[in-house]
């Protein structure tokens, strides 16, 4: 936690300009915390994989996990909200699905301790994949006669095909989805050219106003060690009430981890969302109606920092936070087992 | 065509039960015919993967080639019809993109005389990806910066970013996806097992009754060489009328060809589909109305063969026609070029 330590002493000195030593903070790590009740394999990834980009898990059989979470497209589907059977729509725009597994907790409200719990949460949501509940999905799965070896080989015992052990799969699959490599983490791990000048300008301007009180940690959403998955960290947004941007963008019709606790201080509170990738994941916010990171950096310093910044320190702070894009590394499509000779779906 | 010829033959002596060299057909080339105005290339084959898995030719920015044509999932969605932006449905079911090099003409009307005509329709299909026109989808591109070099890279000139050089992309990737190595290439490249005996009855039987009058050829669809692309092969269904599957599966209620050419002859006549890859693009014919290849094997025999067949004679056809299921080849996933910090998608 030496950013942390390094930017509150930074605070206090006020310190307008930092050394390039005193913006050190923590690269990705290579590996994400792993449950110990669901440790990764070979045979659970590649399950995870194939239930990740199975669109049979939908009512309709036209959405995956991949449509709204699409891992070739910076992990979410850039739109506000996400279209799920026949067109529905919601109210919460798709996080991304890559590095989620360095999230404490999951969902835009943090209702869901981990990603196995997350990934039954869509598959039954009427407005997501429509499923009527876990058993129907289930009774699907198990006419599809080529998952049978994909989950014997991933969990023992006898009948392996579960809600339990599906959520399992794709969790692990979800665990392997990390993007290293990016400017900032090359810049951490000793290339200090890695970082353009504007770019090392607007992580000073990230430390110097306060984005990293929430922002802070390997991934830039908070605490995210072992210890600390399924606690949460969560921020209220906006904290400061009153500017223009709450009626522009709607930011208070949706109160968030308050309908999940029904606890008054809990409206309008959110977990953090990763910074890393944010680049790619336009529209912003929960409710996706900020269209660019440019908005989404005056609207965050406005409502989170009271301040209205100008259009230098938005510009660095968009270059810095282009430097937390990542690398994407190369997979193989899934091969969907069919089910020959049968149509699955009905609707 | 060894193997009209043998059947032809077969045909007039009547010869119950063939023998293995007697039924001898053509195995799927390696190669399928590549017009001369559009030569395979490697940039243009990972440009045309690129636009094929890119949701934002569509209007919704949820809708990608590979929605309906899954090459995931047996090279369609398995729905009786596709379901396009917000939910829209039409009334053909998805034919299959895997071995699509081999028709001579595209679409189940055979209205399109390549892959690349056949590319720029449901960019613009108000039910399928719903663009306004093919200028909207170029400005579009226009926009995702990561796209002008993937377009410089495959075509030469100025101002690549073309719609006539995004179809040429997309069919030039659309001409690798074939399935090599089915039990029946096996078969006819001199693995003799590579067959059941039950298959090899079913093979006999597909040749005996007459289904091979029009699926015939390596693809299983017709004439496929070279000088035929952009010819067609059709074939009235149902050609007997008459029988109770055209109330029961609603065989009239779309007049085929005919919307297209408008001419009487031309009335419930379709583009003879291929058979390769059958038992997984369930369910079947151009409505996707029959749900199960049982049954459009029985619904085939008689309204084009006027044969009741016996339950033993489906399940011979049936497991011949699982022998024409191939190896689908590893594939990555492309990356899907970024708008950095910008939404493209309104709808």
């Amino acid at each position: 936690m030496k950013f942390v330590h390094t930017m509150f002493i930074t605070g206090i000195l006020g310190t307008a300009v930092l050394s390039m030593s005193s913006v050190q903070g923590d690269p990705l790590p290579y590996k994400p915390p792993i449950p110990a009740d669901n440790p990764q394999t070979v045979a659970k990834i590649e399950l995870g994989k194939t239930l990740f980009f199975d669109p049979r898990l939908s009512s309709t059989g036209t959405v995956s996990c991949n449509s709204c979470h699409n891992v070739m497209a910076g992990g979410e589907d850039n739109r506000p909200n996400s279209m799920g059977v026949h067109g529905k729509t919601g109210g919460r725009s798709a996080p991304t699905v890559w590095n989620s597994a360095f999230l404490t907790v999951q969902f835009w409200d943090g209702r869901a301790p981990s990603l196995e719990a997350q990934a039954k949460g869509p598959v039954t949501n009427p407005i997501e994949m429509g499923m009527k509940d876990w058993d129907t999905v289930i009774q699907r799965l198990e006419k599809i006669s080529g998952y049978e070896p994909l989950f014997q080989a991933a969990f023992s015992g006898p009948n392996p095909i579960t809600a339990d052990n599906a959520a399992k799969a794709i969790a692990a699959y979800e665990r392997t989805l990390i993007t290293h490599g990016s400017p900032y983490d090359r810049f951490q791990r000793g290339e200090e050219t890695a970082l353009t000048e504007q770019q090392v300008e607007g992580l000073e301007t990230f430390i110097k106003i306060g984005c990293f009180a929430c922002h802070y940690g390997p991934n830039f959403s908070g605490p995210s060690m072992q210890n600390q998955m399924g606690k949460g960290w969560f921020q209220k947004f906006p904290t400061i009430p009153g500017s223009p941007y709450e009626t522009q963008y709607k930011l208070l019709d949706d109160k968030g981890r308050y309908e999940v606790t029904g606890e008054e201080m809990d409206k309008h509170v959110w977990r953090v969302p990763t910074l890393r990738n944010v680049a790619l994941t336009a529209p912003y916010f929960h409710n996706g109606a900020v269209p660019t990171l440019e908005e989404a950096v005056r609207v965050m310093a406005k409502t989170q920092l009271g301040r209205d910044l100008k259009d230098s320190d938005v510009q660095n702070l968009v270059a810095f936070l282009n430097a937390l894009t990542g690398e994407f590394p190369k997979q193989t499509m899934p091969l969907l087992p069919a089910t020959p000779g049968k149509s699955m779906t009905a609707e």
